[in-house]
């Protein structure tokens, strides 16, 4: 007898990230992992299950030269371990649904042509997104592909943010305030109404902390303001991400340095944020620990940046009932929610400095007006429970 | 007997603006007016004091070819009215002092030639201010030239609102968040402190709203953050200039759509903000009245960003004492103002609506947390106080 199982694949530039849900009922996740430098010098790193020591190795170039290459090498060690699995659907992480995209849809040969129009929109995201929903339909060619979006989540905002002040024809072109981690969002929206409806119903910012961020105002569930934008660059510093700046300053690099487009789309997206700030690492660890005025100034950077947008966010929520950490760094960094949350007092939230270093999931004090929340977020689920509600539909709908 | 008088000069890149104010006590303005359209259609308009008929006219392209024609036909107009005036100080407002000026400068060759250096951080603006000076030493070689800088009153910020999350390089390279409309900042802190001491000693934001449009958070009478960064591009939406923007848009539009670096730039500074949403005109009094959508929406936006922004520097001051409407739209829109104010209980404003209607000083309730002000900018008299108090200086210093 078989297992039903949704595989959920995100694919980046050079990595394949994924995991597998059983699906008999909700969702239960039985593996996750992933492949770096993919045609470089790849290696491998996954979780197998209970009791299954972690792998963790190298690959052959020609294991994982490509995506196609790298998929069957994810799939020989799944088979290995899960022998009984049979997916009836994928499920896959794209960065951009564009204006249309709301929600998670069956990938047809339609929908793979009017994704690819968004490439121009995410050309560092989507063409690899695209290559790993291509290289799942040619070795699952019987499975349903479902496709969700980074975006979706965001699609219902106001106009009043999702235009910039730029000529009209470029919103009606695409250029709009689409926001991302939409994924994260969601998860952590969804978690909120299970374990605190009244909060869910009320005004909540939620911060994605991790080698990305980005910060979300959610009223009652929906997404009213981001600080990510047209693309993922925008808002808050990242790794290696600038977040915002004044595009007067893409023009000196260019007319005055001499640098072409591509070389300052490379130092913006690969150079900058905590990285380039510091001149140290990309990773808040390292700074944490660094001890140096220069990584001193980047964390510094990233706590005001954090906070300015906290406010921006409340107000076009129009208050704080919640904040919630959620990321790699909002998960784990205790030091940085502190230095987030204190002397924020006219915001309405009160950390309890206890509770904070005890790792709880409600980190605020009994009398702060707005709650402060941590929840570890888990995009995989998100797309493995879309897939599956979209196979029930279609089964529905064939039956 | 002579009249000891300034001469206040604002040049842009077709247009100068000028005041010629009596510094024989406390700066009184004698006279105020501008030409615009040099070099093409010149236009001058000036009111030459007390019981004089407003001065409304075209001027024949002789006498506003450039800078310096321009300068001598004012100067000529003026010296018919204020016959005794005698200018031993001309003050000029400059948009960039660089890192290194943070207050008036009397003007020597020296000082020329670091302002020129600055000039390619602001490239549409800086060139002007200086053809200015050069014409204004040449029409007056005897006069004290002092230069007044937008960006001076911003200069003590703290660091973390001083940079970009770039590499390090580019801050040492001057690559910083300047800040601008820092005269108005400075009138409007200084008429605080006067009116109301305490709010002054407070977390006061300005919005300073007219064709050109900032915000600025002010705490115990000193710059902490603004909406502007390096150059005068970001943060609000402007008459025709974008305001904040995704750097994404940007690579899309030179990438994508095969624009030079040129168009982008005219299209973000001329082509966008009001009247590129509103496809209609720059001018807010337009599209309040138009009661077409694309006006509406153009305001809707130009309304959320502020309230955003109002949110965002907030929680950079650590709450709010005072929000200080200044400038065009500031001034003389009861309704922006109304909406901006409307539903921002959340950070302790409450607007009286028949006080905004009427005109008042204090705009919001007895029962308001903070206070809502409207107070009237005035560039000039910062010039001419600097102007006089280095005139002053300068003659001590040769005593």
């Amino acid at each position: 007898m078989t297992q039903p199982v949704t595989l959920t694949l995100n694919a980046g530039s050079s990595s394949l990230k994924f995991s597998l849900y059983d699906i008999t009922g909700a969702p239960v996740q039985l593996a996750i992992g992933n492949v770096e430098n993919i045609g470089r010098q790849p290696r491998l790193k996954a979780s197998l299950g209970d009791g299954v020591p972690r792998v963790e190795r190298e690959l052959s170039p020609s294991e994982a030269s490509d995506h196609p290459s790298t998929l069957k090498t994810v799939l020989t060690l799944l088979r290995e371990h899960f022998p009984k699995a049979h997916a009836a659907v994928v499920g896959h992480r794209v960065v951009h649904g564009g204006p249309r995209f709301s929600e998670p849809m069956a990938v047809t040969d339609e929908v793979m042509a009017e994704l690819r129009t968004l490439s121009p929109f995410a050309p560092i995201h989507q063409p690899h997104n695209l290559a790993g929903i291509e290289a799942a339909r040619a070795a699952f060619p019987d499975a349903l592909q479902v496709a969700c979006f980074d975006t979706a989540f965001h699609r219902h905002h106001p106009k009043a943010n999702d235009v910039f002040a730029l000529p009209r024809e470029y919103y009606d072109k695409g250029i709009r305030r689409y926001g991302f981690h939409g994924l994260s969002y969601e998860y952590v929206s969804g978690e909120l109404k299970r374990i605190a409806p009244l909060l869910h119903a009320g005004r909540v910012v939620v911060a994605h902390l991790g080698n990305g961020a980005s910060m979300c105002g959610i009223l009652d569930g929906r997404s009213v303001a981001s600080t990510m934008g047209f693309t993922a660059l925008d808002g808050l510093p990242m790794g290696t991400r600038c977040g915002q700046v004044d595009p007067g300053v893409i023009f000196y690099m260019v007319q005055q340095e001499g640098r072409t487009i591509d070389e300052v789309r490379d130092i913006f997206y690969n150079k900058s944020g905590l990285l380039g700030l510091s001149g140290i690492s990309n990773d808040m660890r390292v700074l944490e620990s660094a001890g140096v005025p220069e990584a001193n100034e980047a964390v510094d950077y990233f706590v005001f940046r954090i906070r300015r947008e906290l406010g921006g966010l409340a107000a076009a929520l129009g208050g704080l009932d919640a904040l919630v950490f959620c990321g790699g760094i909002g998960e784990n960094s205790r030091k940085i929610r502190r230095r987030i949350c204190d002397g924020m007092d006219w915001i309405g939230i009160e950390l309890d400095h206890d509770r904070n270093d005890s790792g709880a999931q409600v980190i605020s004090t009994d009398f702060s007006r707005a709650r402060i929340m941590v929840i570890a977020t888990n995009e995989e689920i998100v797309i493995a429970r879309a897939a599956k509600r979209l196979l029930s539909e279609q089964a529905g709908a064939g039956a």
